[in-house]
C-alpha cells in the first residue's frame, strides 16, 4: 500500500520552533546554549516538559527501567503493542551545549507525531518517538546509555550502579527525578529506526547540500602514545645527542595528519592531547603523551591506519633512543546504517528537491544502538560553522523544517511497509 | 717572568674532594643531591662553611652589598687591593641540585689558595676567589644576579628589592641571613677572571675528552608561538576543513629540530613546552602554546634561526587558518671569551698532557658578567651522562683533579703576566 493522501503533508514550521525555544529555555546558559546534564535538575524539567507533549499528543507513554521515555502513536487498529517505527534522539546536553544536539530529533519527532494527528493520519503499525537517557555521557559513563540498555549492548544492572565525580549512583538520581520507570527496557519493539540529528560538522554547509543521507557511523579508535627519553639542558645537549620526547610528540602529531590526507576518503585522525614532561622552556622534555583519535567507516582502513600510526611511532622511538608504550583508550568497530533505509531518505530528500549526499557520521548517536536489530538509518542536517559542544551551534530554520519534512516521509514510508 | 718553581705544583685531590663532600652535607638531599636555594638557611649555612674555610687559609674576606663574598690572596708586597686574578662561581643550587654545579669552581679556587700556600708562592698581583649571590635564579630571578651586580650589568637597588614567591624581599633575606656585606660592589676588581665548572652536558664524556677550553657563552633566544584556530569535533570535521592548532604546535617542533640539525655547528633548538587547548581526546585543539629555545655562539646564525621560525611558523598558520602571535620571552647575545685566555687553557691542559678541546658554554655561568669588562675564560669538565641540575649529577674525580690542576695553572700564568 502507498497512501497517496500522505504525500502532500507537512509540517508545521512554527510549531516546531516554538518547542525548540520553549525547551531551549530549560537549563538555558549564557550565550544561547543550554546546559542539561543527564538526571540533574535540568535534565528532569526538560523531561516533564516533553513529556506533557507528548500526552497532549495523545501518545502512550512509557518510561523504562532505564529512564528511557517513549511515546507511541497507535496503530490504524487502535494497538501500541506491535513493533513501531521508532524515531528520536536525546535531550540530555554537555556542560556547555548547544540547543538542537539531541533536541532536534526528539521535538521534530514529535512535530511528527502532531502532522499525523492533524491529517488523521492511520498507519499500518504504530510510530514511536523517544527520549534516551544519558547520551552524552558528561556526567556518567558511558556515553549512549540509555539506548545501549534499550537494544541489550549495555546490562541494566551495571549502568544503574554508575556513580558521577560526587559518588551519585544513576539509580538513585534516576529514582531522585522520577524517571526511573517499572517498564523493562525495550518494551516499544523497533521496526525501523530513524534520527534526525545536526551534522555536528562542516560538510554540508561547506556544500551547500540541505540533507545528509548517513551510512553509517565511523569506527573510531583512541591511542595513547608514551614517550619516555632523557630530560636534559635545552643549550648544552648537541643535537646528535638528544633523547627527546617532545619531538617525537611533534613528529606524531605531524605524521597522523599527513597520514588522514593521504588515506583520504572519510578517515581523519587528530593529535587532541599533548603533554611534555616537565614542560620547561630550557628542559629537553623526558616524557610526552600524545593521543590520536582515528576514525573510518571501514574497519580494515581503520586497522590499517593504527598500525601505521603504531609504527611511525616506533621508528621515531628507536631513531630518537626513545621509549615507547601504546594503549587503547577506547575501540568501536564502525556501525554500517540499512542501505534501504539510506535509499529511502535520498529519495525523500530528492521527491522534496532538497540537495542530498550519502555520508558517515563522525560522531557517535543513539542509532548505533539500534543498527544491529532493525534497519536503522539517520538524516543530518548541516550545523553552521561545524560547531556542535557549543553554545554557538547553530541550524537555520529552513533547515530544520527541511529535515523533519524528510523525517516524517521516511518514517510514513517506512510504516507504510508494514502494510506490505 | 716565568716563574718555573711553579710548574711542578699540583693541587690535593684528596683535600678537594674532602672539601667537596662537606659542602654537600649542607642541605643534602636524598639520592647524594643538594638543595640550597639562594639565601636559604641552607645557603647560610654554606656560605658560613666556605667563609670559614677562607679565613683558615689567610685570605681577605670581603662580603659586598648583594651578599658576593670574595677572599682575596695578597700579592707578594702583601697587598689585597691591587686588581686580582679572580676565580670563583656560586654554590647557591636549584631545588633538586647536583654536589659539583657553581661549587665544584668555589671550591678549586681554595683548593688553589691552599696550594699557592703550601708551596709559598709568591704572585705579582693578587688571586682571589669569590661566591656569587643567587646565581640559578630560581627563588629570586634574574639569575646571575651577584655577578652581574659586581660587574654593573644589573643595579644594585633593583635587585635587593626582588622578592620571591611568598613575597619576602633579596633585601630582607640577606638582612637575616647576616650577608647584606658592607662593602661596595666590585671593591674586589678583576684583572681577569677565569672559572672552572662541570659541562652539565654530554660533549666531553661522549668524545673521551677532559678539558674544555671554553670560548664562550652562546646566545639565547627564548620565543613563544600561540596558533589559534578553531575548536572542532574530531569526528565529524573533514582534514580538509580543520583549523587545527595543534598540528601546527607539532609542525613547529619538528621544525625547530630540523632547522637545528640543518644549521649544524653548535646550533641547537628545542621545543620543551606545548601546551593545547583544550587537550580533549576528540577535540581539534582551538589554541596551542609552543617555546622553542634557539642557542647559537654566533648572533648573525642565531638572527637567521629566529627568522627561520618566525617564517615557517607563520607559513604554517596560514596554510592551516590559524592566527598566530610570537613573543619574545629572553633574548642574550653570545658572549665571547678571551681568545688569549682560551688559548691559555689549551695550553695549560697540553701540558698536562690532558685531551683538550675548544668548546661553547650552552648554559649561563657567572663569567659571562666579567666577559665584557677583564680578560675572561673559563675550564669545563666532564659530566657524566651530561645530567645536570639534577641529584644524579656526577663527574668523575680524576677529571675534577684535572680540571683543578688546569685551573691553578692557568691563575697562576695570568698572575704572572702582571709582572710583564
Amino acid at each position: 500500500m502507498h497512501n497517496l493522501d500522505t504525500d502532500n503533508i507537512r509540517i508545521d514550521r512554527q510549531r516546531l520552533l516554538d518547542r525548540i525555544a520553549a525547551l531551549a529555555e530549560v537549563g538555558a546558559i549564557e550565550g544561547g546554549g543550554v546546559c542539561r546534564l543527564a538526571l540533574s535538575e535540568q535534565d528532569k524539567a526538560g523531561r516533564d516538559l516533553v513529556t506533557t507533549w507528548m500526552r497532549d499528543l495523545g501518545l502512550h507513554i512509557s518510561v523504562d527501567q532505564v529512564g528511557n521515555v517513549v511515546g507511541v502513536r497507535p496503530d490504524q487498529t487502535g494497538q501500541t503493542d506491535a513493533p513501531a517505527i521508532l524515531t528520536g534522539s536525546h535531550i540530555d546536553t554537555v556542560g556547555t551545549g548547544g540547543r538542537y544536539d539531541g533536541t532536534l530529533g526528539v521535538l521534530a519527532g514529535l512535530e511528527v507525531m502532531a502532522c499525523l494527528n492533524d491529517a488523521s493520519v492511520e498507519t499500518p503499525c504504530p510510530i514511536a518517538v523517544g527520549f534516551f537517557s544519558n547520551e552524552e555521557g558528561v556526567r556518567f559513563q558511558p556515553d549512549m546509555m540509555g539506548s545501549m540498555v534499550h537494544q541489550g549492548h549495555l546490562p541494566l544492572d551495571g549502568m544503574l550502579e554508575s556513580i558521577d565525580r560526587d559518588g551519585v549512583s544513576f539509580k538513585s538520581e534516576l529514582n531522585r527525578i522520577g524517571y526511573a520507570g517499572n517498564v523493562p527496557v525495550n518494551t516499544v519493539r523497533p521496526r525501523a529506526f530513524v534520527e534526525l540529528h545536526v551534522e555536528q560538522g562542516p560538510v554540508l554547509e561547506q556544500e551547500s547540500i540541505s540533507i545528509g543521507a548517513v551510512e553509517g557511523v565511523q569506527g573510531l579508535s583512541w591511542r595513547e602514545y608514551v614517550f619516555t627519553g632523557v630530560s636534559n639542558h635545552a643549550g648544552t645537549t648537541p643535537m646528535a645527542l638528544r633523547h627527546d620526547a617532545g619531538y617525537a610528540a611533534g613528529a606524531l602529531a605531524v605524521f597522523a595528519r599527513d597520514l588522514a590526507q593521504q588515506m583520504g576518503g572519510d578517515q581523519v585522525a587528530t593529535a587532541g592531547t599533548i603533554l611534555l614532561v616537565p614542560n620547561l622552556v630550557n628542559v629537553i622534555a623526558k616524557q610526552s603523551i600524545v593521543t590520536i583519535d582515528a576514525r573510518n567507516t571501514d574497519n580494515d582502513l581503520l586497522i590499517e591506519a593504527e598500525t601505521k600510526l603504531d609504527t611511525f611511532a616506533q621508528e621515531v622511538a628507536d631513531r630518537e633512543g626513545l621509549t615507547l608504550t601504546i594503549k587503547s583508550l577506547a575501540r568501536y568497530d564502525p556501525t554500517p546504517f540499512d542501505p534501504a533505509v539510506v535509499d529511502l531518505v535520498v529519495s525523500c530528500a530528492e521527491a522534496f528537491g532538497l540537495s542530498v549526499r550519502r555520508m558517515p557520521s563522525g560522531a557517535g548517536h543513539d542509532a548505533q544502538a539500534f543498527a544491529p536489530n532493525c534497519p536503522t538509518g539517520m538524516i543530518f542536517v548541516p550545523s553552521v560553522g561545524g560547531i556542535s559542544h557549543n553554545v554557538a551551534e547553530f541550524t537555520d530554520d529552513t533547515d530544520i523544517e527541511s529535515g523533519t519534512n524528510i523525517l516524517l516521509h521516511t518514517l510514513l514510508r517506512l510504516a507504510e511497509t508494514a502494510a506490505d
